[in-house]
């Protein structure tokens, strides 16, 4: 066994606690990732909260991190010693699946193997996430991360990033798609660049007119505040994709009213489950959709777009040991836009 | 004004009586339509037993009918005396708005008029369907019924068909596709036709095997029976689109299993609200969508197709007299497919 050190939660609350954790030795096709730096997901409050259904004790979050290739198993052959590499919310599936074998192994119809809170395929032991200094990973679920791209602000890439990504790509977003994105946090402002990059004609839709500045300058043309009724009546059929971020439960009807004939309204956010108005669906035959992160396929596809364009998530860097900090301001909404934790503080001896 | 005989719903039961009503003098625009043969529709069902909302005293139902041109306003052109002419959901609509000028008139942002139990838009009366001998209606809300398609059997296209059609090429269907009609009715039967002449492989899903020689008369190559839970489970992941024609209210997550990445759900019975698990749409990217019959360039396009490819519907073909049987019959779900009423009857004296 090797051993590392990470953040791991014991009372489902946010006070996370610095201890020594195992990882397994490398097997033929492993390699171990340095983790420098991990992105804070709304997942991570989740998961320490108990809401997924899953044990909390012993729990160490993160499942967006870039970090350095630091050792390889004998077969690896996609990396070498001292590569950058990222990983996401993935890290095994079945791998024979006809969604394996479309690179969408985040649809594994066995279930694909989670970051942390699941469970490894071949020795049984639970994932423990990128809250932490080192990762074991196999190989296939490590991508290589672009020079292009800060290590720090690429981590968000892997879960926020890919999430916006793969709609945006199943709706073909192109030159001249008019898309809106619902909530401009960790997720919606990362969507805002790739839809902009991708040539769209991109609204900001918000609760407050608080983010209208960051809106636009993220290359968002306009913004309809959301609680005006009279600005969405006005734009009443003018989309024909709606990435909606946000997780609160809300009511759908005023955003499938924004749509246009055959338009997309694709919920990423994740409300769990919610009663749909089929007849507002019906007037203008919208679509309404939802997906999960993403596979390998389209992470590859996305990390070679971000780096092109030369896009990233707008962080706030903190030492890793303000993470009880970053998952409260979090919680309370207070971040533009995603926090990244630097793990090099792990390497000191915990004071 | 105008008078003619028609079936007419008097105290929300299916035992209509015959009687006088009037139609309007024809505008510069409208045509005049023996009714030879109109289609009984599950909607005039809902809306006989006032479930629409709308007064149903004095209601003549009716809105899929084909007939001959007898009159013409003076600025009609598309028409001629003697004309065989088809009419559907929809007589008027604002002609302005985004919807009306994609030839979507079914999503009119004002409103389509439907062809009973609606408003007209010019003189406020209300509009009686084609339980009748004459109808008069705007000329753009007629369509030349090709020479191809049996008068009576064609009817049903008008409703039934078109419903079936706009998903089918809204989803893109085509050589390849692998499609699944949910519900052997009124609608699925024109479905399977539509979907089969279109080059898909199509399945029909349905609770009881007693229609499985049917689907394959029609060209399904599949039955699959969906109370077994061994057929569902192999099916799982296997359609691109599913058009789900099942008006009792159901469960859809059954439905949303048998989809492949990306696939489609296309709910059009309308069980008018439904709670979506949207984790289910998540999990595979899947899509939901609905829609409700359709607009002038999707008829004109589906009747052409109907011609070439000899598509019309499996009717019975009953006296109007025997209109109340036919409707107590269909509330039984007894009718393979379509009845539709000969209106020849009502040229004879009240007996």
């Amino acid at each position: 066994m090797r051993t590392t050190t990470a953040w791991q939660s014991h009372d489902n609350s946010t006070a996370l606690r610095r201890g020594e954790i195992d990882r397994r030795e490398l097997r033929a096709d492993d390699i171990a990732v340095r983790v420098d730096y991990c992105g804070v997901c709304h997942s991570d409050l989740h998961a320490i909260h108990g809401l997924v259904g899953k044990p909390t004790d012993g729990l160490v979050p993160g499942h967006e991190f870039t970090g350095v290739v630091t050792d390889l198993g004998p077969s690896v052959t996609r990396f070498a010693l001292g590569d950058r590499v990222a990983v996401g919310t993935l890290v095994d599936s079945c791998g024979e699946c006809r969604m394996c074998r479309a690179g969408q192994q985040n649809y594994c119809t066995q279930g694909p193997t989670p970051t942390y809170g699941g469970t490894d395929r071949i020795d049984g032991t639970p994932t423990r996430g990128g809250y932490s200094r080192e990762y074991v990973v196999r190989d296939r679920f490590a991508f290589q991360l672009p020079a292009a791209l800060d290590a720090a602000a690429a981590a968000p890439l892997m879960c926020a990033g890919i999430t916006m990504w793969e709609p945006l790509r199943a709706a073909g977003v192109g030159a001249g798609s008019r898309v809106a994105i619902a909530g401009l946090g960790g997720l919606g402002h990362v969507g805002v660049k790739f839809a902009v990059a991708l040539g769209a004609d991109v609204t900001v839709l918000s609760r407050t007119p608080d983010k209208i500045e960051d809106a636009r300058r993220l290359g968002a043309t306009d913004v309809i505040i959301t609680t005006d009724e009279r600005q969405l009546a006005a734009a009443a059929g003018s989309f024909d994709l709606i990435l909606d971020t946000v997780s609160a439960p809300h009511d759908l009807r005023p955003l499938i009213a924004l749509l246009d004939l055959d338009g997309t309204l694709s919920v990423v956010g994740l409300p769990l489950e919610t009663t749909v108005p089929l007849m507002a669906l019906a007037i203008g035959r919208k679509k309404l959709t939802s997906s999960g992160t993403g596979g390998s396929t389209g992470t590859a596809e996305m990390l070679t777009f971000a780096a092109d364009h030369k896009i990233a998530a707008d962080i706030e860097l903190l030492p890793s040991a303000q993470v009880g900090q970053a998952l409260s301001r979090l919680e309370q909404g207070d971040v533009r836009y995603r926090f990244v934790l630097d793990l090099a503080d792990l390497d000191q001896r915990a004071s």
